[in-house]
């Protein structure tokens, strides 16, 4: 049944139509006649997707069709279908969804084996008709690779995508990504996207194994509502529970992907979510910056010489100073507790202060934040110019040496900017209700 | 008042007793002559620890004393203490406490500023006079470093001393251990002690700098009361709340620090806690292995040329190649998602796959498991002989893939060991109600 299930399944196998057969459905006040088209598997199973004779697809939700009969002339719709036109409506906000390689609105891959990242407005709108009642909404894409094999300057193009598109039409831009490295990218926008005046919204799909279906459709509905609301800034849009009921929505800077395959894996570690998405309303748990029409700038300078380093018990220096060999011009490291390593990481950190290499220190605890003054280790490495990472998270510490190591090597600079908030990454104070437990809205 | 405080303090202070003096306690059914001790600041408040003229120091409730005089002969106590004698009662169980340099029961270094990892049966039992309550206490000391100076050499020694007391005289052995690598080193003893017959139980201390007192005094305790139970495995038992209110215990192959400075910091990853310690009494969640007389065996065969590397967006071949020329033996990468590092490190992965040298994948994510199978890119990893790490820890198989590699270096037993559960680091099945909520007990 063309990916057609559940009501819709029923009322058109009782009407005997098939997909590709020509249709008329009439609902209240319209009636459209066009050719059935398929769905894909992860949409609502509760929309008919119509392919009018003008181009333009519409979607009818079951109970909204009030009479449905099966018309003379339908044939079987192309594999690949023409370029998407919509009707732009002047009360809705323009989104852009900007694809990146992520399979948000494909289930294809996960089913057949092979990985299909590539998506077009066509594929999103017959996942997600819901989306084109929310916003007029327009397709591009980035760059089209799985998440693991994003690099910075790929960020960057996506970067460049995202400016164009709201210094030009779009009041906001959705970017569908993989999850594995959306909280990576998350922190790359953050810091390159200057002036940000609009809402830029990464979004994904955990395709959890556990479950038969799929969390996109939830996703890509609250993404769509957050670009469109009044706020400024990057932030991600993913499930906030297992079931379909809401999505939170998630600073740039500190988000984190923290389980392999569960819709609730992004957290927001140290900080409340910005807000989330339920019901189709949008509620703000705090202040956020709100939207302007300032223009965006991009500031896209990357110093790819840095590397994130996790230290274990008996980790030598050599990882370090191989590093510093091959000319790697900063290093974040992932310590353990408040902010320690074993003292055979200590002569590679001293040569790297030596040639002017800054040491920036995060904490593999993931929660809390990095105190190097509580005991004398930690004032040791201090005494070696390691710089704290405070609350950042490891993750955005790595993408941030790398912004800033872009814009200067100073090394005083470069400690002063790293110790700086500069997009939310750092805060001064931790709520105590933000540690290890997924955030449930009351109700 | 020599760390008095509350209840303890105004007594004494209402019969102008100061430490070193002379006094004389009596409670029910007993009196006490000896000169008052001093506490240090983390103990109970409300026990006054009185050396007797044999030597042995007494605890007394200040509930239980119904009687309290400054006597004559009283003087200031000497700096230093003489060893500590405990009278031996059949009735309660003999636990030994190893000292490895953890903070457990001392604050002086962290007011101070200088670190004072050392630690005597003296100074634990001036910490928390109720352990002699629940056994027969002994101490001895395996190592004197910071966590984060643990190696597998220590990890042995530490091994060594355990096995020595458990095939003695001891029904179970609390460790005393620093907090950052607390996980790491009850992994090393999981895999380490062979036929372990009784409770081997890690306990810390975090100090949490956001709280005026410590959470040692709760975690001993509970660390003694699971030493005592009737159970056979590594674990540790640290605070479950930010409360005193009770500790819960974990299987040391699943145990992870998840925050820089709070009492429950400590959570058992993918799995329920083994059980809870909560108003002296120990409740169990699952069945456990019994305890029993078998004798206990150290395997500490440690292949120490192992490394753990965290990759990133943009994460280099060369990192995994210079550790190979450095000879290194094996790696643990920890990916993202659900197994999947940047396509620039694939002809690194390859070069270890020439040279024999096994290649471990778990997940960054920290929950969940690794299925290299649902995407196209994870089975290329598959098809370079990268082993599934399944849901251990991360931190768990970096000391796995070292204790397999001190045993066997033939790539088809390294990944057969690898993939078996040895010693409850992996498991088939992850109950959902497992990620990312401190465990409450019920009531």
């Amino acid at each position: 049944m063309g990916g057609y299930r559940g009501k819709a399944r029923e009322l058109l196998e009782s009407k005997s139509i098939s997909v590709g057969d020509r249709v008329k459905i009439r609902k209240k006040g319209r009636t459209y006649e066009g050719l059935l088209m398929p769905r894909i598997e992860l949409g609502d199973p509760n929309h008919l997707v119509v392919k009018l004779d003008s181009g333009y697809n519409v979607g009818v939700k079951v109970e909204e069709a009030l009479e449905i009969a099966k018309m003379k002339g339908g044939k079987a719709p192309k594999m690949r279908m023409p370029p998407l036109k919509f009707e732009r409506d002047p009360d809705k906000p323009n989104i852009t969804i900007v694809g990146t390689g992520g399979t948000v609105a494909s289930r294809v891959d996960y089913r057949t084996g092979a990985v299909h990242p590539a998506f077009s407005a066509q594929e999103i709108y017959n996942a997600v008709p819901e989306l084109v009642d929310m916003a007029n909404i327009k397709a591009v894409t980035a760059c089209n690779v799985l998440s693991e094999n994003m690099t910075p300057k790929l960020w960057a193009k996506v970067g460049e995508t995202v400016a164009d598109e709201l210094n030009g039409e779009a009041s906001g831009v959705v970017i569908a990504h993989g999850t594995d490295t959306m909280g990576y990218t998350a922190a790359a926008l953050s810091f390159m996207l200057q002036d940000l005046s609009k809402p830029v919204v990464l979004v994904g799909s955990q395709r959890s194994s556990d479950r038969p279906s799929s969390d996109a459709t939830l996703n890509l509905i609250g993404a769509v509502a957050a670009a469109g609301a009044d706020m400024a800034g990057v932030c991600g849009v993913m499930h906030g529970s297992t079931e379909d009921k809401y999505c939170l929505i998630h600073r740039g800077t500190k988000m984190r992907k923290c389980h392999t395959s569960r819709r609730d894996a992004f957290q927001s570690v140290n900080v409340l979510p910005l807000g989330m998405i339920r019901n189709g309303k949008l509620e703000l748990f705090q202040d956020v910056k709100r939207r302007s029409d300032a223009e965006v700038k991009v500031d896209s300078k990357f110093e790819e010489k840095v590397a994130l380093i996790k230290t274990f018990p008996n980790i030598q220096s050599v990882v370090v100073e191989d590093l510093l060999d091959r000319g790697y011009r900063g290093i974040v490291l992932e310590g353990t507790g408040l902010g320690h390593v074993p003292e055979s990481l200590y002569s590679g950190i001293k040569r790297a202060k030596k040639e002017g290499v800054p040491v920036v220190m995060t904490s593999q605890c993931i929660w809390g934040r990095v105190n190097m003054r509580v005991y004398s280790t930690g004032r040791d490495l201090l005494e070696l110019d390691v710089i704290s990472g405070g609350d950042m998270l490891p993750e955005t510490a790595y993408v941030k040496l790398m912004w800033v190591l872009g814009h200067t090597q100073n090394f005083e600079e470069v400690r002063g900017l790293m110790r700086k908030n500069l997009a939310g990454e750092l805060t001064s104070r931790t709520r105590p209700d933000t540690f290890m437990k997924s955030f449930l809205p009351e109700g």
